[in-house]
């Protein structure tokens, strides 16, 4: 069985998008994560919620087989709770409300049972409780960790200190150039290896993804899609994607590829709907159907039989 | 032999990169698109430059197979003139100075050896030369134009025209969005198809390129390079790549995804040297190592096999 801890937050999102709105529905990193790694695999969660938190949302999470009992519940508190809005372009999410209610009371502390996980997904939260939950996994052999420009302003040094402890930096481009000074994206990612850090994943939204090493790199398009509803959480299931496939199949550099491009096909469901609606009605025969069609899509033509013919000029 | 025609200006750009400068050196959207295409195809330029260029500018052109018949030489006249420079991101060209020069008296009418031409590269002119250039041409097959946000802003309604005489149109994201108002790739492109217009070429620099037909997309992501020097004549030579793989190959389905990825391994070279400096050198050798590397690094790995574990939640 798979042993990956996805720890970050739950959330109770309200926004307008262009193509329509919710109020009050489930939202989050550690839930968008958690939802595309059920997919694949069972994982754990880690995060913590307040007294308003609806038994059903409980019950749809557990029945996706996510284990819930590191998601502390505080009744007397108030879950995460963000609304905004995007613009037509649905490039950015504009923020109208963020009430961080019990978030400011998150210890992070994880349960016994969890202990053991050996695969661990950090959702965007503040460095030092990321630090705080890497300390606790004597057992881990992969932790990748997400982060967004807010703790780049604030809390940069002890994020630089977070990242060189994980193995894996999720990170969109417009923060990694903010993070490293330096606009070139290979080299950007580059020049943050080091410490246990071996890979940057590169978040492009509708331009894909890039998976960088010391000496490789790996290129995943997005899926080109015409019906994009809410873009909320497309991070987060890209990373969760991507790591159920690593809790399963493990870090070779395969893998890694693989990983990167089931990753980028979760995101893809998941921004066809608002949160997680359309991710959670997924099958496996979907994402069959999606890869054959992104293979299609892709694939680089064999060039080199056509080249044959190619002139010295 | 191929029967391609490229139409567009020959320039003197003077340019300033965080890697370095050079001043007065060739440039102009037909001059990257003719080096670009002259490594697969002997094409035709149609052009005007001053009494100011120099013969070793022409011998190197006619050098590479590329036919200046058309290229008219006006000895009162200066040779268009453009200089700028760009930031450390090497995003956006910030003009000091453009000097239209012999553009301004550009008549686009063609050389009779022309006039059979097949395959048409109209490079960012006036779209009013375009039709002209396109009205000349009884014979042509295959049509793709280029332009720019000057004449989204202040020729909309003729550059729409002409738009609709070709079958395909070269456009950045930014400007796809400005001249459809829809923020949408997939849907802004398609809304402009009609008329003659078959295919829209979207071009992404550092994150690739998309070609949308209308029940058809292809997607190329761009070779990711740590040492891009100069982006001027990126997408011209991308265009110029292209135009030339499909004047040799014809426009089926799988030759214009094929012309997809020769162009954009053609932008990846002129991006790494100083205008065509770079471009110039390339051998036959060099296009089949750099497919080669960029198969391996964009290719979808097998999901397929993997997914076979894929569990229904």
């Amino acid at each position: 069985m798979s042993k990956l801890l996805i720890a970050g937050t739950v959330a109770y999102d309200s926004l307008r998008t262009p193509g329509g709105e919710r109020a009050k529905i489930l939202g989050g990193s550690a839930m968008h994560a958690g939802v595309a790694a059920s997919l694949l695999v069972q994982s754990r969660l880690l995060s913590v919620v307040g007294g308003d938190f609806a038994p059903e949302h409980l019950d749809f999470l557990s029945g996706r087989g996510i284990d819930l009992s590191g998601v502390k519940i505080i009744p007397e508190g108030k879950t995460f709770a963000w609304s905004g809005f995007y613009e037509k372009d649905l490039e950015q999410a504009h923020s109208l409300r963020t009430d961080l209610n019990v978030l400011n009371v998150f210890d992070a502390r994880l349960p016994e049972n969890y202990l053991n996980s050996e695969y661990v997904f950090l959702g965007n939260i503040d460095p030092e409780l990321q630090l705080k939950i890497l300390a606790q996994l004597p057992e881990r052999k992969f932790a990748a960790l997400d982060t967004m420009n807010f703790w780049i302003d604030g809390r940069k040094t002890v994020l630089l200190k977070a990242i060189a402890e994980a193995d894996l930096l999720f990170i969109n481009d417009a923060e990694l150039r903010q993070l490293t000074g330096e606009p070139n994206l290979p080299r950007a990612a580059r020049s943050l290896l080091g410490g246990r850090l071996k890979y940057v994943a590169l978040k492009k939204g509708e331009n894909g993804a890039l998976l960088i090493g010391a000496e490789s790199i790996a290129v995943a398009p997005a899926f080109p899609l015409a019906d994009v509803l809410d873009p909320t959480g497309a991070g987060d299931s890209f990373a969760g994607g991507f790591m159920s496939w690593v809790s399963l199949r493990g870090t070779e550099a395969d893998q890694l590829r693989a990983a990167l491009v089931y990753g980028t096909l979760a995101a893809s469901f998941n921004v066809q709907g608002f949160g997680c609606e359309r991710l959670a009605q997924v099958s496996p025969a979907d994402i069959k159907t999606r890869y054959n069609e992104y293979k299609m899509l892709t694939s680089a033509p064999e060039l080199n039989y056509f080249l044959q013919g190619v002139r010295q000029c």
